[in-house]
């Protein structure tokens, strides 16, 4: 899950955009150009920088960030991923990237919280960038996880996806579905946005990537000449709500679970990140930054969780 | 799950149209208006009539009744259902429904077959039509089930429901998914309809039927003035290539099934069925035939499955 949310949310994109949805046909199609056609900010970039996103788009990731980092921060480890991979690029350097990785302590819920952002010049001209952060539980507990990604590929067009992706089968455990959704009133902040006509239902490409999240997500397509009010006036305030109940309902959410409840959790939790890996990695990260800054990235990765 | 699909797929709607979404706040809205101003066609009518949707909607429910009958022929006994409940009215005569059942044979993978109609004058004069095939397999397959349900509410507007609804948890058995719902392509079909300007997405505002159905489902609705058009044109063929899909991937595909996953089947299946009972008919089938009637039909149904 955590390579899904980093490195793997972004390329899961060209997976599951429709507007380019035939990159798994035409890999070649969504190499980065080798032009640079933007100012670069080199590889000593911070996560919490953001610098290639709009105004409220880096207001809106670095407040979710801040946010989780201070009610969490007791519990979290620091970030303890070598530089290259906390900030990394292609040789060309039209393709960027910067990772930010914290453990959760040994005692904690937490297995790890994850933030990240990709950008991309695109072959046609403009360029990709994608924020995601993501929050893992371990198995002392069976609440959701934390899903935020915003996916802009046009100054007019972005892919929100907000969600607490459930841990187990909903048909199975219709309580749990009423705990973490129902009870929640997650689904207003769905109903709100498909009532906007800038915004459609986005379904991303990869069934699987359909199957991991909840009844309540949040997977629309935002187009607008005025995204950076869509984003301030809309997805802030419903993207802030939502970490809110994930907070003090899931992270700070007492639950009790017995030894073959854990086992399973643990089976479904590692299924569920070997099948995204897969699914997202496949050849978008050699393909975007070359195999041995994938290589290093992964790696890193591989080693905290 | 029966249930769910037949008398129950019908009030499932007072649920979760959107439309109508407000029935749960206000149940007595939603009953039968008490005047009449359609001709009916008393008791006797059988459920193969389809006396009160148009020409292609019936042509379709008919081909696809016949169909799965045709094929499935050896393995289903013939409908035991009484009667009164084989087709069933209010006192006023403003509802109407029919209800075909034919439980499998001990020694084939059918549970049951179940087909249905609903006819509901509304009070605003318009009526409500709601048409059901669904197709329910035993533990001895862990194979899909098939739903087709047709929602009709007013000339131009119409809500689609066509799934093969996964037995097993996706996010868990990924092999399932692809053999099921990648290697069908099913995926297609929604792709198709969606393009067209007269469909968009629906949602269930019922979280438990949302997470009941696969990541291919379609769901949604149709606004046109040209409605039977669009059934001739795009749902016939599609619905006809699900229905074939399903005839021979999962009721005549070949699964082998431990007794520890019969089990599991068992349990999911029974939660599904008790759970969308609970959603489903609640209030609303005595609300809509009466105290009697409801108890009568929902005793017949149960006998059997």
């Amino acid at each position: 899950m955590a390579i899904m949310a980093a490195i793997a949310s972004s390329p899961s994109f060209f997976y599951s955009s429709p507007s380019l949805q035939n990159s798994s046909l035409s890999p070649s199609r969504f190499s980065c150009s080798a032009s640079s056609s933007q100012p670069h900010h080199g590889g000593r970039t911070g996560f919490m920088d953001f610098p290639y996103v709009s105004g409220p788009h880096k207001d809106l990731m670095v407040d979710l960030v801040s946010t989780v980092e201070n009610r969490l921060d007791s519990f979290l480890n620091p970030c303890s991923l070598p530089p290259d991979v906390q900030s990394y690029q292609n040789e060309t350097g039209t393709a960027h990237a910067a990772i930010h990785l914290r453990s959760g302590v040994q005692s904690s819920l937490i297995d790890f919280m994850l933030g990240s952002w990709l950008h991309c010049e695109l072959p046609s001209g403009g360029a990709l960038n994608i924020t995601s952060l993501s929050a893992y539980l371990n198995s002392s507990t069976d609440a959701p996880n934390l899903l935020v990604e915003l996916i802009q590929s046009s100054p007019t067009s972005m892919v929100l996806i907000l969600d607490l992706p459930p841990r187990k089968d909903l048909v199975l455990n219709p309580d749990y579905l009423k705990t973490f959704y129902e009870d929640t009133h997650l689904d207003q902040h769905r109903q709100h946005l498909e009532k906007l006509s800038e915004v459609r239902p986005y379904f991303s490409s990869s069934l699987y990537i359909r199957s991991v999240v909840s009844p309540t997500a949040i997977l629309m397509r935002i187009e607008t000449e005025r995204l950076e009010e869509m984003i301030q006036t809309h997805v802030t305030p419903i993207a802030k709500d939502v970490l809110k109940t994930w907070l003090d309902v899931c992270a700070f959410g007492e639950r009790t679970v017995g030894e073959t409840e854990k086992a399973y959790l643990r089976k479904r939790d590692d299924m569920s990140k070997s099948k995204t890996i897969e699914i997202d990695l496949g050849s978008n990260l050699p393909r975007l930054f070359g195999q041995e800054t994938a290589n290093r990235v992964l790696e890193a990765l591989r080693e905290v969780f």
